[in-house]
């Protein structure tokens, strides 16, 4: 009990242009550490506070996006039932065998509804550059750069986003933290949380499917918000918007770009999830609010810019 | 799945020696919400980020300390579950009635060997007081006095601390997230936690049973704790130590009396707990770092000022 | 020697459309104490950390805009060879009999080439509202709102900066900290420095004499910064831009509007300021990231929306 | 005008019992860069953000202390008067060559009565490490250690303050910020500034002369105070007291000890002093707050630990 079934997001595949430039942007600048150069060229970085072997996966490609997304669940008897139940819904499960990835084992992939492939995998090895276990200090190294501490969730773009809220929530376990819905009850977003967190996994209506919208970093503080706004000028990176807050959330927040156009995150503070929360629900007319708390409006870019 | 079973401290009754003094201090100074002075002349408060009719229940007494913690669980079945594991487990386990608090349902209680009242309970009035939920602010009010956003967990004092760590871990389903061992292998110090925070309650091995140590409420963050620190001083407050951090959990921290003796604690950071993570573990003669970081040593008055 | 002449801004008058409604915001959303209402209707308002009796004038008037803003210079010695200078060189200058204004002495008043009014003053008597003198604590009461802890400078628009400039260069002994200046070497703004602030008083170009920017208040941190951004969308006050940083002075910063319409700023951070620093300079084609350091690019308001 | 005579601390050399050991804390560890080594051994360093060639002089010794401290005063023709002034008092005053640091233009150089050199200078090369002058950045290369942005001031023990304190008062043009009285009215600490800080330099009675309690670099905020405390235990350093805050100056504050046993000081905070507030006063019963306003007591160390 406790927190049992899907733990958190453990991965995701990110697909970017060029390796260089991106290791420079998300080590350097995000702070991640490079564990591995993969022999197919993938890079596996990881994040100072995250204790598996990695979390965000580079591969070079001739166009940006996200491969797949995938959550660490509690044990191996949980993934096999985790499976069947995608299986028992009439999803086409797949397993990938351990060692597709380094320190990865065994895990299952599947399609959702919004053309996005998710995973589940149960065993991940340690990193040797985790979190301390023995009289554990804060930290091996400084932090770095935006000092992010831990990879934290993906929005994802699609149409369809209800079915795959559906097998997300009555199928994963995960819980509705908040959604933003039409006059017409149609949900436009929605927000979706495996433990405490206000968000694991976003889900956005929108007219093509498989989109990233973008990948996030928790910092933390907003005190980290803004050093991570000062090197972004600095390292003359590009930025969609921010600092600001979400209302949806309560995250203060900096969306901007890697090298190859995927949207980042820098993501701090947001309140404590519990799964007997009411539900938070926003109007349409509020989605500016929603969105971007401080600024009261969207810009065209969150609604159009994917990848 | 996800987060199920015991999901977190839902509250405290505290016995205080004047209750006027005790509402200055818990509702200005730690800024929670008031929320009913019951029949009986129970005070019934609640931070503001919390869904739940109240959480910090004061009673006047001859001498302070703490009546009981109670711990939510996520339905009445899982209530009832939880209680015969318990019975079976040869504790005495009491059923108090719906109503015994205003806007509580029915609890379950049990003395732990550490000779604690803790209870359980999953049914509780949501309070008015609560976060908005449509559309909603940050806050209905501006944030008071230290801010405080939740009452977050309390550290007790006992002998025995081994046999109540097991009733948490194998009967109600708590993580061991961080110990302190002796040379000999001897528990010292044990963190539990029922979701994604470093601690829901923590235990000392101390001479003698039933003693609280603190009550711990959460801050946004290092600046909050330094404005804590800040009214300590200028309202008189009798402070123990900080600001400082623990080793353990890495929360940033100060300990500090209410007018009874009773120590509170006002908390902030901390990683995100997983339950799959490495058990951390602090040595004795690295127990200075760990309970106060900075200074790396105790203090007399940790060790020996309870209630 | 050491801080001599003019010392600092002492006072701006600000018109405003409706008393009412300006005292909530420069009152409970700034945070300033209400000093008095003076016979004539004027309000008389000082930040926390001021000793001098106020340091906002509100007057009410059928359109917004600054009457005038006063310096402080360190003697009446000093204050009479000031004014003899501004009449020597030509200009017309006014002397306005102690008591105009609550607790204030005489003030020697002048009209800069750009139009604007500005004042000299050496003798204010203290506000009872002042910082603690004898075994002080860090305020009498917690501070409010946004928590501004003084009044810092005015930005003004004019025609001929360069003249209004040399007045407060050659004849008051303000420093040029940073200036913008176009390819053809024209001055586009400029910032000056009567002590160690990156400016108090800054001077923009622009089509119309006499209009006033915004009045800056003075912020503890970037924190303060993210809660007043906070306060401002929870009472839906009207934000221009921000939280953001400036390139010119690095101070941190969120523009937005009062009631009547005239621009306020919260401001914290920026350098030290010292005579003997280089002036920094800006080429017009980093004017963007001059003013908005992390959008990199100016916004109509900026440039056009004055009082 | 506005500032001039006496601008800042600008220089001051520390023996040191071990250069490497030494570098290490003072460039890794509080974050300054090392401009040169001096042919004699001699380092210099100096914060990013200062302008001139250096502000840290470490020199290779036997012992632990303060050689001297130079203030940087505005001009050649006021470091010449100032000369006189002191000459006219009855101060022996030593002229020191231009060249005697890299960089560094002629200095005069007096003993205090407390002991203590100290040494005017108005000439110093720019570094090339200072901060951007044309279109400026925020920082060159990403702030290091505990970030220091600035050498802030000393503080430094001796029997006759009040004959030291008159020099700087009456012959120099600081002003008293703050000071704590006995009930005889002896003064047993007192804060002088030569600018906008509440304290440039701070001479408290001890029985003993020519004593240096501590050198103090400015940090940005509460939070890097923070991240200063992190740095310390990770890397084991010697702290003695903090994170607190100072009643006197109200400055946020770290003292720890360099390897060679000097006291250092990392500072945030604190208000903008003008040469026309009342002084604040402190009596000896309440210098525990004066000094420690979060301990409210004082610590032995700080009385008597000085090198």
């Amino acid at each position: 009990m406790a927190l049992t079934g899907v733990l958190r997001p453990g991965y995701v595949q990110v697909r970017v242009l060029d390796m260089e430039a991106s290791l420079v942007h998300y080590r350097d600048r995000i702070g991640l550490d490079l564990v591995e150069m993969g022999a197919d060229g993938r890079a596996y970085l990881k994040a100072p506070d995250e204790f598996d072997h990695h979390s965000i996966i580079l591969r070079e490609a001739d166009e940006p996006g996200m491969d797949f997304m995938g959550f660490k669940v509690s044990s191996d008897e949980v993934l096999t039932a985790l499976g069947r139940s995608l299986s028992d819904s009439g999803l086409s499960v797949e397993e990938v065998a351990a060692g597709e990835q380094p320190g990865l084992g065994r895990r299952l992939s599947f399609f959702a509804p919004t053309g996005h492939r998710f995973e589940l995998f149960s065993s991940m090895e340690l990193s040797s550059k985790g979190p301390m276990i023995e009289n554990p200090d804060l930290w091996h190294d400084e932090p770095r750069g935006m000092k992010a501490q831990r990879f934290d969730h993906c929005l994802v773009y699609g149409i369809d986003i209800d079915a795959t809220a559906r097998i997300f929530v009555d199928l994963l376990g995960f819980q509705v933290a908040e959604k933003a819905v039409t006059p017409d009850g149609d949900t436009i977003a929605i927000f979706l949380s495996c433990g405490m967190k206000a968000h694991d996994l976003a889900l956005v209506r929108f007219g093509e499917d498989a989109k990233l919208h973008h990948v996030s970093f928790r910092l933390e503080s907003w005190h980290d918000i803004g050093h991570a706004a000062d090197l972004m000028t600095r390292y003359d990176m590009s930025v969609d918007i921010g600092p600001t807050r979400h209302g949806i959330t309560r995250g203060q927040t900096i969306y901007f770009f890697d090298p190859s156009g995927n949207r980042n995150e820098v993501f701090s503070g947001g309140y404590d999830f519990y799964p007997d929360n009411p539900v938070r629900q926003w109007t349409a007319d509020q989605a500016g609010k929603a969105i971007f708390y401080y600024e009261r409006a969207l810009n065209d870019r969150f609604m159009t810019v994917v990848t």
